[in-house]
């Protein structure tokens, strides 16, 4: 009997990431690619790209490219929509009908939670945007925020980044009093931005904004808090964790008993580069997780991971549990906890 | 001898409108023309429409095309920085030789100032953005604010009807506890922007934002706080107003002493649709005045105008007596005061 292959992708804005698994789990290709964000390419660009990621990963494998996969799992940034999955899998069949028996489309904070477990759980996405989402082992799902930085991205990178500008300018127009002395803050947004005068800031934020490169501020304020310990950098970071904590906070009421009560505590898988600044996070997330005079649930135990494997290994996983196939994962060897209560 | 004339252009970004005074201030033409905001437009563009603006309008006084103007004040939106201003002047000396004798380009707060007032003042803009400027008699300028919809707008129709949005998205998402029942509020968000799910208010603040636009829920909220008393709006409008205040708070300690204590109180010139909920805002910015511990001058008096003639008339003026020349401005009929203390 020939060997049978699970596909699974993880797509972003910019890049995506895909995997070929065999069904004990092991890696037969591990390809990365173009970005397959549906809202940002147009659908044509998008089946376009992820079939180009299979026939990639297909040739890494050393399969032939007419065998199609048993399944194909994709966890993609804009795939939260059900119209949008229809046109997915229905593009693929009729323009790419050699890529696999059996295709799933998700949002991408699937299949970074099914990385680390079979049964559910909780994803806190902080990178440049912020996004938290609960998938109770019944299914359901509920979610708290993904608003994007107009309507949202509480405890992002974008958003501590914000934080350290407006403080600055607020204070200078004497409309709010900072928290604390904002000279050095001041240096630093003057440095990074490349700024002579205040008014200097707007094309960072108008006419030439980028929200990644906005966002790489945070990393300048995190060094800030780490190295020259400035109070309004810390004070940053403090209100970045609380506005995080809040996340897990906003979803405590909706979380299946099997979640929270599980003996190492509740899994959060977090995503993102803001957690790199766990240290300074700390404190104000566990303040922010705790629940309000009513409504709220209190967790008790807590754990946190990091993924040490792609979310393409869980959409991989959710491609063939959705297809009724049997893939082995052994989720535990892929993350590491770094937090736990 | 013939008659002197002096013009004042206000330029905004889609319209702008031009005065042409005789001596005594008595109106010579009165026009109205497109915007002549030189980031929007572009200098060239830029300077075609105020040619356009001053040919209309000499047409319209019957002044013949070669008779220049004694002088030219022109209040721009987008007219605050120094370069700009001389490549305005410079255009127009090189391109238009025939305008005007003198040139004087400030930006668009000045004019609204000098309408009411020959001797400086406070102005608080606050429309789909907002800003506070103030001019003291020595000239000197302070200002608070105008940073646009992504770093300020405090007190906007911006703000307002981000205000209600956000409140809506975050109580639904139970990030935050809103501080008065959505219901209502949801109901008119819905209806307003037209969207039948919660991810729909998406296009309108990043796809399809257009600023004036999304603003308009302003007044839509400000009927569900004057018409059904709704607690949520009428909170929103009670914030803004503290936000107003504010803006003359951190200017307070900046004020000259003939400003604080003229004897009918402090006047301020408030320009913006916003300021028709005055009724709504009035507690919260009253509010909003109040000196913090330290720092900030008590305002004892105050006078909140509204201008009853364009701006255009204090550009005028302004050109006019940069120029050193004499222009009869009768300032208290350019007025109407709404509310004092």
């Amino acid at each position: 009997m020939s060997e049978s292959y699970y596909g699974g992708i993880e797509g972003g804005a910019t890049h995506s990431t895909i995997v070929i698994l065999k069904q004990d789990g092991s890696v037969a290709a591990l390809v990365e690619g173009p970005g397959t964000n549906p809202w940002l390419l147009g659908i044509d660009q998008c089946l376009i790209n992820i079939a180009v990621l299979v026939k990639d990963a297909k040739k890494q494998a050393n399969i032939d490219d007419d065998t199609k996969l048993k399944s194909l799992g994709m966890s993609l940034s804009g795939g939260e929509q059900k119209e949008i999955q229809i046109k997915i899998i229905s593009g693929m069949q009729s323009k790419y009908p050699n890529t696999s028996d059996n295709y799933h489309v998700c949002t991408d904070t699937y299949g970074a939670i099914e990385t680390a477990s079979s049964s559910g759980g909780l994803v806190l996405i902080a990178g440049t945007g912020s996004n938290c989402q609960l998938i109770n082992p019944d299914g359901k799902v509920s979610g708290c925020g993904g608003w994007g930085h107009m309507l949202g991205d509480e405890g992002s990178a974008f958003q501590v980044s914000m934080l350290g500008v407006k403080t600055v300018i607020d204070a200078e127009d004497n409309l709010r009093d900072p928290p604390y002395d904002i000279s050095y803050v001041k240096k630093l947004m003057q440095e990074f931005y490349n700024i002579s005068n205040r008014f200097a800031i707007l094309s960072h934020v108008y006419s030439d904004f980028e929200k990644p490169k906005f966002s790489e501020f945070c990393k300048v304020l995190a060094e800030g808090a780490r190295k020259e310990k400035d109070p309004l950098c810390c004070w940053i970071f403090n209100e970045t964790g609380k506005n995080l904590g809040n996340h897990i906070r906003a979803v405590s009421s909706k979380m299946d008993k099997t979640l929270l009560n599980q003996p190492s505590g509740l899994q959060v898988t977090c995503v993102g580069s803001v957690w790199k600044s766990w240290d300074l996070l700390k404190d104000g997330f566990l303040e922010g997780i705790k629940p309000r005079p009513e409504g709220d649930v209190e967790i008790k135990k807590l754990k946190l991971i990091q993924l040490n494997k792609s979310p393409a290994f869980g959409a991989a996983s959710l491609g063939a549990r959705k297809a009724g196939l049997t893939l082995t994962l052994d989720y535990e060897a892929n993350y590491e906890v770094f937090f736990s209560t």
